[in-house]
């Protein structure tokens, strides 16, 4: 099965191209050159399947052709599915990406960030709750879902708005008494604006809501507590919740149905990022859907823009309201 | 957040040793130098944080620091699982892991071995099942759960004893009608094994088995057709299922479901796997897991081996059984 390919070289390319191989080399190089020339020579070296040295390059003209991805893990499916597109988004555009998992852990982010800077990737695309992390002014980075300063691009879903869709689509469905269920990190992110946008729009259409919010390190412990003496009876004093996650509505969803409590039938569920079973089977509950790959595209667009002088400091992608059989639809 | 990080030099690392700046260029190039100056250059480069310029590295001594590793997708939880454990067993080594997702495009999968080979990583880690796949010779390869010849290491579990388990566990919990089902590719792989070792224990130990062989093109459809109709008047004329993936599993637990039949109650379930809810959470189903952490400590293991005249052409790795509630235990 393994046989040894003749690789081409510039001088291949020059020979196909018809030019000499200084011109191969100047349009490898990013040097000015006849746009005719460039053209010859870009088409003589698709067909030949010539790649340039990008190491070599990386010397040169400081351009490796790389990007850094550095998210906290790629087990969680929302993580698995940001890393395949920001790999694809990248594909696309001949990018290779290098993958950091930090597990969260600060000094190894931090780490990760200089070591990133030192090897002159492209630039890094970064999920992270460190709230020390330092990034050098020369490093592009493009953040996602939290806001490091006006210099950073962060890239989010429009989590204002889907916590009011999540509020709006559980009152149209009958629910008068709603919760809101947080759990996550203390440091503040764009996601924060789920549980406001959610409360925003109870508020607005008069509707009664009460929020829970935990840590990571809090456990599910305190929502069960919670839902039990908000059961007098066995009848919930509630009749539908918005998680700020697919995985936590999952296991408040378990927890009520081991308290006795149908779902939908006597609560309602609406969770947030539309995650799926395998990546790409059945969701896991009712949810406002994330558009990752979207998210993907324009996190790489925005790192990879060649000008770099006016960049948005934020930029929101539309969710989308899927039903996944949590809710009375 | 972000602030100008002061990047220490070889010069602050030969002051920091008491060395020349020869002597530390010496080092961080692999050449000839005394054992006790290597070890005070590291300690000094250790605690200042310095890292070595890995592309300048790479031009001169052939060396990047860098290994590829090659999936067909990483939303699957079997590949993201593997892909984080692959992540973090290289960044033990200090080395940096290029991530492609090929979406088991053929040609693309080629073009990412190509595009690796002349960019310079020290090594491929792939998952592959494309039957045409060229790989350089010059190119350290490791195989996962596929064979391509003698000289290419292929990682996996030992699939074959998994097979049996299953077996053994389905008729100690009192199945005595098995069925294996299994769906995939049509290459040849370690992982039709399993089948392989269901099929020999249940023969062994003299319980009715059968077996239904699909290809991922034809859907599960098949399958479901298949427990119809040998449910005549409701009532299963099997008692066990092995499948060989969780993921089929999974689908086969809600197809017995919807046809009125009881898991565990009246048909037991194993699949293969051990994959998990959120990468962390619950099991899909009971399972023979895989040691996926195991694997990817084998797979770079046998990559960065500098010996490369004795490698193995197989390393199987034991699996182990799980229950997760669609079995009597």
């Amino acid at each position: 099965m393994k046989v040894k390919s003749s690789t081409p070289t510039m001088k291949d390319v020059a020979r196909e191209a018809g030019v000499a191989l200084g011109t191969v080399s100047k349009v490898f190089n990013d040097l000015p050159v006849g746009e005719s020339y460039r053209l010859r020579v870009e088409q003589a070296a698709q067909k030949l399947g010539y790649q340039v040295n990008s190491y070599a390059r990386g010397l040169r003209s400081s351009k490796t052709g790389t990007v850094s991805l550095i998210l906290p893990n790629v087990t969680d499916p929302f993580f698995s599915f940001m890393a395949e597109n920001v790999c694809l988004a990248l594909s696309r555009r001949n990018y290779r990406m290098l993958l950091t998992v930090t597990g969260s852990n600060p000094s190894f982010e931090q780490q990760c960030i200089r070591m990133v800077e030192q090897n002159k990737v492209d630039g890094i695309i970064g999920l992270t709750y460190n709230p020390l992390l330092q990034v050098n002014d020369n490093t592009p980075f493009v953040s996602i879902d939290r806001n490091f300063s006006a210099a950073v691009p962060c890239v989010s879903s429009d989590n204002y708005a889907g916590g009011q869709v999540a509020a709006e689509k559980l009152i149209e469905l009958g629910c008068r008494r709603l919760l809101f269920f947080r759990i996550g990190s203390d440091v503040a992110g764009e996601a924060d604006k789920r549980g406001v946008g959610f409360q925003a729009a109870c508020d607005l259409r008069g509707v009664e809501h009460r929020s829970v919010v935990l840590n990571d390190r809090d456990g599910y412990g305190p929502f069960r507590e919670y839902l039990q003496e908000h059961m007098p009876g066995g009848t919930p004093d509630f009749d539908g919740i918005f998680c700020n996650t697919d995985r936590l509505a999952t296991a408040m969803i378990d927890i009520l149905r081991q308290l006795g409590q149908r779902v939908p039938e006597d609560v309602q569920v609406i969770g947030f990022d539309g995650i799926r079973h395998f990546g790409s089977g059945s969701l896991y509950c009712s949810t406002i859907a994330q558009p990752v790959p979207q998210l993907a595209e324009a996190c790489v667009d925005t790192l990879l823009r060649e000008d770099r002088s006016n960049l948005p400091s934020l930029i929101c992608l539309p969710v989308s309201y899927i039903p996944g059989g949590t809710t009375r639809d």
